[in-house]
């Protein structure tokens, strides 16, 4: 999500970083909370929600264009370069994508990024956020594939945990080399990119 | 929680409000992710796995007994000076404290506090942790009260709208003048402290 920080930065110049660090930060916490409170609503909301309140607290001004700049950034977000080689190398491997992301974001990032899924699967259905098992069941039941056939890739340790907490094999891909979180479970392993995965 | 900051920072001078703020935004994060995980641990143990995180995140090493010393420090907060007072002119109210801590955090907490209550409700007997409706339903049951003849008073804005989702008039004590969360609710009321909310 660089190109978010970028963007941000140039909205308000010296206060990008900040800002979208709080704003990934509250956008996760409400995901969260939002689920726990039987209160879903989708991704895109929860993002628009979270960058209204990390601009108040940072008091910047937030008008209607510099939204429109910024949720249109999260609809267009870079590959890392390792992806599409990655990818184009699983060719008798059925490779899906599970998000918290609501349509509404997740088919255009798709569309432009030029890759191909066997399914895109979506938490909005569900209407509820990862770490809930529901969402790593999705994949199960829409891939007809039991849990200890997936291999489950994410770069957000939470995520992998959840997803090996439910019972996939799990690979976090720790390009930021933070620690692992303390929630009772290990990652199978840690890899710096999707090109180790597919060893 | 002033006074762990203090202690963190005496540890590891001019680090103690980078690894105070770190620490408490991954403590509440786990608690979160375990609840959706549904794979619970108590909230002593969720504390020390986020504290050992944050030391781990930010480089610092955690001995037995630092690790000693801060927990203990979580087991005698000081009080805000505004609470001693409010609460005893409630006389004819019933008051009771509803908390994510175990037993083994608010027990000690309670002790040396000075302070009365009529029930301490902690979620550890629910295995799951603020803000789902579970948390909040317990303090029906418990005071045998109808929700909304409850009143609740959190320094937390999430936990303040959890509990105005559940169906309590909700009190915010906003001390910091932070920006409202948004979750879909507003608090009844924003005060500065808990002598306001006893007009």
């Amino acid at each position: 999500m660089h190109s978010v920080q970028s963007r941000c930065d140039a909205l308000w110049p010296g206060k990008g970083a900040q800002l979208s660090q709080v704003w990934r930060a509250k956008q996760l916490e409400y995901t969260w909370q939002r689920s726990l409170m039987r209160h879903y609503a989708p991704f895109s909301q929860v993002t628009e929600e979270a960058l209204a309140y990390s601009c108040a607290l940072l008091k910047l001004t937030l008008g209607k264009k510099e939204k429109q700049s910024l949720m249109d950034e999260y609809r267009r977000l870079a590959l890392y370069p390792d992806v599409s080689a990655a990818l184009g190398r699983l060719n008798t491997t059925r490779c899906a994508i599970l998000t918290n992301g609501s349509p509404d974001m997740i088919d255009p990032l798709v569309a432009q990024s030029g890759l191909s899924f066997d399914a895109v699967l979506s938490v909005d259905e569900l209407r509820v956020y990862k770490p809930a098992p529901e969402v790593y069941q999705l994949a199960v039941d829409r891939l007809k594939t039991p849990k200890e056939h997936i291999a489950f890739v994410s770069s957000n340790c939470w995520d992998a945990l959840g997803a090996k907490s439910f019972g996939f094999t799990v690979y976090w891909i720790n390009r930021a080399k933070a620690p692992v979180d303390r929630l009772g479970f290990q990652p199978d392993e840690i890899v710096d990119g999707l090109h180790e995965v597919l060893r």
